[in-house]
């Protein structure tokens, strides 16, 4: 059976949404990886946490719409939707991984 | 009686709190309003809202160490901790006012 994965339309994503998502530092955390890379799956996202917590964290950031999640054989990889971000958000991504980095 | 406020000291303000607090547009209306005079009250900051709602959002940025209130005469002086949260996250306050006010 297929899973079905929710993403909002660009122009639905809302500043709250990404905020609260990008308030909790393991989800910046997945962002920040995910910003370096094209994909990657939930295990490699978060080695150390439970699947639930990383499933959990994972929901939040694609139902904001920072992330986008996809059935790929048994694996699901995620992805920054960092363009989409970028459109509906210009500097607003940048200025906060930019701070948890430091 | 004199009520006292407790605010975080600059470097015990937290990215997650910043970024819960400014999670709603409630409260990033009042950061806005604070942005641009030095002090107001809380009854100026959202005269639609009832006092608990209004008293409840000062709460929740103060403590996250966006506002800074004095209780002054009668009246409750709330203002921005600006020079503090841009010490802390250069470049943040400014990235997600200008969303919101896009």
């Amino acid at each position: 059976m297929a899973r079905l994965f929710h993403h909002p339309a660009t122009e639905d994503i809302s500043i709250d949404g990404v905020l609260y998502a990008l308030a909790d530092p393991t989800r910046r955390g997945i962002v920040a990886k995910l910003a370096t890379c094209s994909g990657i799956n939930c295990s490699q996202a978060c080695e150390e946490l439970p699947p639930s917590t990383v499933s959990h964290h994972h929901r939040i950031l694609r139902e904001s719409g920072l992330i986008r999640s996809e059935k790929k054989g048994v694996e699901v990889i995620n992805s920054l939707r960092r363009s989409d971000i970028d459109s509906r958000f210009p500097g607003l991504l940048d200025a906060i991984l930019n701070q948890s980095t430091a």
